[in-house]
């Protein structure tokens, strides 16, 4: 397929404007060809004004239309072939193995999110029966359930440029949700964003979904985005990237006339706290977990261990010893672009500059910034030190880890303490370590989205028990996930129907329970039909 | 019991400052005894950090403690006894029958919560289990509940002094969730307030609570409240009052350097749709329950039908003739405050003022000015006016309302479209009516957060089903709820535990079912043991 570098609007194509940008392939550091146009403000209108009309005008899909279109765009993207897989690492960087794992990541998400809206009890459908003679007033019939906020907006992530870009999971469950999106193509990876998101329109229109319930936008800069979140009609946003991007919208969205939640997921520096019985038993194997972990993807994980906390002793030495040797043999890798590398260089530098941190390891490879290539780096400090400093918790986007030397249980404890809101952290403690530390799991847990016990932080699995999320700033908003089916719940909102007559009640909440979905019946959970 | 003044602090009482002032009783236009102590920048940083050491220090409070604490504070609201009615009729104006229902209404709330604490599958626990020889990687062994989000800020409603205020539903789902609270007490009130702080004070020690677990404060003005949303420890905020007020305390949270959600419930003017068919049928039937439903309490509940809109014919002279007869008779009422009166004197005069709109009926009975009483009015205009009016649809705060004649469905159909977010929408229709009239539940649905068909939108119930809540400017987050069970969502959010032994999980997530709660495992809602 030639790439058109157009614009997706519903259901046709749009390069309505005259500026365009091209992709640049990290490993190269060159652009590559076709030129991609930027929707000009025309086009942002009218994809919004498209999805808009699309969502008033209905019929609202049913379910099983739902779950079919999320099926149909998982075979699409399937259907795309190797060539999904070459252009996305020519964009990204990213070795074939990787991406095809990812593909099938994504793939795999749809489906979940079709079999939950199959199923159908997402809907948190509850029903509370009339009771007329009751004193000293009539209970009304009250039923309950979710539905769709409307429009969502959608701003997909650079690392993850299948599973949360354009048919990630923001996408996949706002689909679910029963709305339609516009998603915001990340401008790192234009190619790959066209090639899913022909496979996005092709799966709506065989679907039969109405025109406008997808539209795909290209922008470099920040205006387009701010444009669509300050559209009236767009309803929720969902955003993954960084902090400064992600604040910058929330910002946006507060100060709307109508404000709107935005969801993002703006990462964290994951601390993972190593306690001495564990580093007694296993120091070598912690090494060895650590540097594969903090080196995923060449770090660019959300989850990317760059905080290590642990008790001065001799087999922390044996950690430091282990891990410097790893790092030092881990080969430099391409990274994403070359603002990523910047920021990481810039990151690293200010690590390696800062009084009371040590630089401890890096590659021994030289990267070769022709390929946009970062080293992998350790960093060694001391409990003082961080705690003196405000610096020092600031992600450092990249394969790099900052270890923290405390000299008692009373400064890990601190240092926990101190940690603004994580996605994750790690701990890896024996059965004496736990009692010894009591208060660390209590206090981590304030801290963030999804504890880890004796494991390493990277690999966020796609299923119900997944929360990926955390007190801000790692996300915007605790309560919700960006991963896992849960995540559906960002984009639905409840309605109550009271005294209505049966067959102006949606199917979940009609006495016969037609679509077999749990609910919650005068406060009993049941599929039972209401008696 | 002498009322005392004072702030409550945890477990002490607080009187630092030297600024007071004094309940007005509305119906007597004058000041009530004792004075009561604004609480000082210091009282307000103490009560915020009690907050937050007890909710850090732990022990968390066990549900069985949770659920005690709440019944505890639902009996010790009805030991007050007599003196509540009376004091908080003087303050409020609102006559002993209305508040001895409020008093129910309110213990039934704090006990409905105690038993949802108390059966435990509020939490929503999701188990999936581990796959170690999952190809291409093992499956991780995942869990996930809510836990409380932390200290939470309570601003009560002055119209419902009991049910919405110190011990409303917005404490009790907040202590329901596991948080500490702060009330900031609603100076209209504060007698009243102080009667029930002291009744959860005592209930507090009672149930073995932490020092700092509740705390009240007093303070007339808007600055105690800003610098209590803006106090870093504090998680989320509760709010029930006008729009100006909320969106206010909105954008003071999005602007921390952390953000934290403010759930506002801030009224609407709960538009009530009567098509032609219905009227015919009970023209003056529904005129009847429209004329109590709006004189309800005076007007002053944020479900007030302030706006009517029907199809213009000689069903709906009828209505209008009925409708203006019972208001007539209906005799002007004591509202809360004199400044709630003056806006509604404001508000009903600029609807006398505007062109096109027509004084319909008033109560014929003169209100006195000296008992800060209120006229019941109608207005009357026709689509093309309400329409081309930005004003119009402004919420008028007490017992008026504006009926829009429409000369054709689509009329009726664009004013529908063009309200902003409501609480509530009612439709009285009969099944020819929604034949022709066939968009209209599905509009409405995109605007409000409860659909009445056939009745009158007052009477919010307290149950699973209940939604009290919708698009902004109704409330602030669409997602939640201040009235029912679901409440409790607003202050908890979900924990991953990944790989934690049995002993370190929290009982929902053990293996064995101890709590015999609802789980989601492997996909599967059971009560049934991990196998």
């Amino acid at each position: 397929m030639t790439l058109h570098g157009k614009n997706i609007l519903g259901h046709r194509l749009s390069a309505a404007g005259s500026e365009t940008f091209r992709a640049i392939d990290p490993a190269l550091s060159g652009p590559i060809e076709p030129p991609f146009f930027v929707a000009t403000a025309e086009e942002v209108d009218e994809a919004v004004g498209l999805a808009d009309r699309a969502f008033r005008d209905g019929p609202a899909p049913e379910p099983a239309q739902t779950a079919s279109l999320l099926e149909r765009i998982a075979d699409q993207i399937e259907a795309v072939g190797d060539e999904l897989i070459d252009r996305c690492g020519a964009e990204t960087g990213l070795p074939p193995g990787r991406l095809k794992m990812e593909r099938a990541r994504t793939a795999g998400q749809l489906r979940l999110f079709a079999a939950l809206v199959a199923e159908g009890s997402w809907v948190d459908a509850r029903i509370d029966r009339a009771i007329p003679d009751r004193q000293p007033l009539p209970k009304p019939d009250l039923r309950r359930m979710l539905v769709p906020i409307g429009p969502v907006l959608v701003f997909p992530a650079s690392n993850f440029p299948l599973a949360f870009s354009v048919a990630g999971g923001d996408t996949a469950s706002a689909l679910a949700a029963g709305c339609p999106l516009i998603v915001k193509a990340r401008p790192a990876h234009p190619g790959t964003s066209e090639l899913i998101g022909m496979a996005v329109q092709k799966a709506m229109v065989a679907a039969g979904m109405p025109d406008g319930w997808f539209s795909m936008l290209h922008g470099p800069g920040r205006s387009t985005g701010v444009r669509l979140v300050e559209h009236p009609a767009v309803k929720a946003v969902g955003f993954t990237g960084s902090l400064s991007g992600g604040r910058k919208l929330m910002d946006v969205a507060a100060a709307r006339p109508e404000p709107i939640p935005v969801y993002a997921e703006m990462g964290s520096i994951n601390p993972v706290f190593l306690l001495p019985g564990a580093l007694a038993e296993r120091a070598e194997a912690i090494a060895a977990g650590l540097c594969q972990s903090m080196n995923l993807g060449v770090g660019q994980f959300c989850t990317q261990p760059g905080l290590v906390i642990a008790l001065e002793d001799a087999n922390l030495a044996r950690l430091i010893d282990a891990l410097a040797k790893l790092v030092e043999e881990t080969a430099p890798g391409t990274m994403l672009l070359k603002p990523i590398l910047d920021g990481y260089c810039e990151g690293t530098e200010r690590l390696s500059r800062t009084p009371g941190v040590t630089p401890a390891a890096r590659s021994r490879q030289s990267p070769d910034p022709g390929k946009t290539q970062a080293a992998a780096a350790v960093f060694v400090t001391d409990a003082e030190t961080f705690l003196a400093s405000d610096d020092l918790c600031a992600e450092v986007f990249g394969p790099a880890t900052l270890l923290v030397r405390c000299r008692s249980p009373e400064q890990l404890l601190a240092i926990a303490e101190e940690l603004e809101g994580q996605l994750t952290a790690t701990i890896h403690a024996t059965e004496a370590d736990l009692k010894t530390h009591g208060r660390l799991v209590a206090t981590v847990r304030r801290k963030a989205g999804r504890l880890v016990f004796g494991g390493f932080p990277t690999g966020v699995e796609v299923c119900p028990s997944m929360h990926h999320g955390g007190p801000y700033p790692a996300s915007s908003d605790a309560h919700f996930t960006s991963v896992g089916t849960a995540a559906v719940y960002r984009f639905a909102r409840p309605v109550c129907y009271q005294g209505f007559p049966q067959h102006c009640l949606p199917p979940e909440l009609q006495d016969k329970n037609v679509r077999n979905v749990w609910r919650l019946v005068d406060g009993v959970l049941t599929k039972d039909d209401v008696p």
